[in-house]
């Protein structure tokens, strides 16, 4: 019962050795912030810059699926960034699944940049439900893929930062399940209708960034409240 | 009254729940610092190398407004950089709101070789007004963003590092008041006179560039005076 | 016998002069990170994205080596970031020797998306040997030079973290010689048989991302045993 | 006289509102770590990758241009990361000067994809003179920035981490002036004989990845003495 090694705090030289290679949390978080910080602003690039010899406005103009798509997925890896902080924040260390699945989430992200560039390009062909779908799916399989990594660590005692914070872990994994719905129902439409799937990354992308003034307004209720 | 939780100190365990799940300080600083980096480094991508089958020198000669395109928007993301590490200093931890706009602000930054790329390619073309309008609404909004994530810190107390922070950050936003109305000059200008708005962004860029050597006298002269 | 102040506490002014100007393990460790997410993310870049007037399913699904080149890649450098960030844990600082050998490894890792790029792209030329050849002797080279510098710190009582570090360090050392051994005969194999060679390294990949897989199920039946 | 509050511990809220501003060491190290990682890393988008089309091996050959450039500049790259670690273990914090002079040294890092890929596309043309002038330009200002930095910040009092780290800042900038000159000297050869230019900066490569292996060897050799 006692050779249970995985609750005893983390000094070096007392950890057992197959633990002891994991990397710190703080490398954990740097390579994490290091690829989301490099997918979103790689986003940039997708976005064509019209030729000298073109009228610029109707250039520009007529690239707004581009811009659309840069939004979107910045919005989209912001707030998996977002979640993704909060997790670490709570976490003590990895182990060798949650960098495994960290390393899958990573990867899920690292290729969004190539895969709305894919959806844009495609949006007025005939095309656009198979381009909307792959885009989707994309979305979906990162957010699956946080979800499963926050539920993993939450069940893990040893991993996370405290007695209550796998309860807040946990709390959080079933508050997303409301976005994997969503991110499901939108790859079910792509196929069908990808007009109203593009439509429902839009209304995500708004709540994301609207979501910041409607909490404002909120708690300056709340202080007033409580004075 | 006691009920504000938002004044206790930040111990994993005593926040409430709701908010316990941000980023903390040194994730919100890393991925800034990665968005930034990386998007002060990517302008280097628009840079033109002249094929091997053209005299090098002219053709240098003939992309000045690339170079000069680089120079002026790298000292712009310095400067914000300046700022916002300024601000994280004296900061102590962000909110919902705070996280917003900070996305919102590295969204701004992340476009800038995009819009840089835009007006150096059209400055001698008829739409240069509108490719300086651009590049200056891009540098604006930026700019507006960043004093409204000072400002917005400032007055939440719970977000301050300690009791002077607030005092500081509230006279940050006031300085940047000049830096806003200059920039909202060059726009105005931008669609008339594009290269006199060019002009202030270079006056602007020039600044950053040799005030510290500015500073580097009076401080040693005031050195002087003190001994 | 005395003047041997490698082993002397690292406090800065008590470190003699030559020793002094290496630099900080946070900062190897934070520029190593740095060069490891960009490289994996960089590889994204090399994905082409279908033309819009061309059909995107049969576009994309001839793209399957791209695809397979990404995922292959990016395990490999997930891999070797997760073993260098076991080893800076270990570690107390670098010196000289370290920082050469780890910057040999960057610049191996940084070319990683070039190699795979080479490889993917003649897969089904005449050249699909010296495609594999080239991407091999890349992935051999990295490998063999994190062994290197692991094995070096092991040695160099200075640098490592505590007086069982070395042992750790010493026997992921060996540890690591099947993967050696591995890439050795893939790169053997590269010019006589290119694709069982691909094949040893498809195998690496999945063994990467199963592997966690395998370790949750082990502990978890570990941990009923111990109960 | 007391009066001179620069050199009071750096404590918040007892510092000066003017200092307080400023970006806290780690953030001015993360930043810079981000911009040279990024630099070195975006070096290999300048490797061409040969078209299917054409045969593998030769193209590689013909390539040799890109793949000296690639290791020149990641050498240079490297040993100018290597000696900002080892100045900011030395510093306490930067001012606007050491700021302004940072970001200065950055713009100029970071433009060194585009001057190696000048460089390297004009080797053999009838402008390799200037070509390899541009290049040794570029090299040799960020040389001198970081040595005008450390020099600054070594005469700062205030800057520096304790009273012998300005000594060994003074003794850096000494060793440096040899690189300094060798470098001053390649560019004054690029004009008239620009191979002779190219075998400098590669002299100084080889010796950036060899110097380590002579370390080693030397210390051995001194711990052998000292039992």
């Amino acid at each position: 019962m006692d050779n249970n090694t995985e609750n005893l705090p983390e000094v070096s030289g007392a950890v057992p050795a197959e633990e002891s290679f994991y990397p710190a949390l703080d490398r954990f978080s740097a390579f994490s912030d290091g690829v989301f910080a490099i997918a979103i602003t790689l986003l940039v690039l997708e976005l064509p810059v019209p030729p000298e010899n073109v009228p610029l406005l109707p250039a520009l103009k007529e690239s707004w699926p581009d811009f659309l798509g840069y939004i979107m997925s910045f919005a989209f890896i912001g707030g998996i960034w977002l979640t993704h902080a909060g997790l670490t924040k709570l976490m003590k260390r990895g182990d060798t699944v949650a960098n495994g699945a960290n390393l899958l989430l990573l990867l899920l992200v690292a290729v969004l940049p190539f895969t709305t560039s894919v959806m844009v390009t495609h949006l007025f062909t005939q095309d656009v439900g198979i381009a909307v779908f792959v885009y989707g799916i994309n979305v979906l399989l990162a957010s699956l893929t946080l979800s499963l990594l926050i539920r993993y660590i939450s069940r893990e005692p040893s991993l996370v930062a405290d007695g209550i914070a796998d309860e807040a872990l946990r709390r959080i994994t079933k508050q997303r399940r409301i976005s994997i719905g969503v991110n499901s129902f939108a790859v079910a439409l792509a196929l069908i209708v990808p007009f109203v799937a593009v439509g429902l990354y839009l209304i995500q992308t708004v709540l994301l960034l609207i979501f910041p003034l409607v909490g404002i307004r909120r708690r300056r209720a709340g202080r007033l409240r409580s004075n």
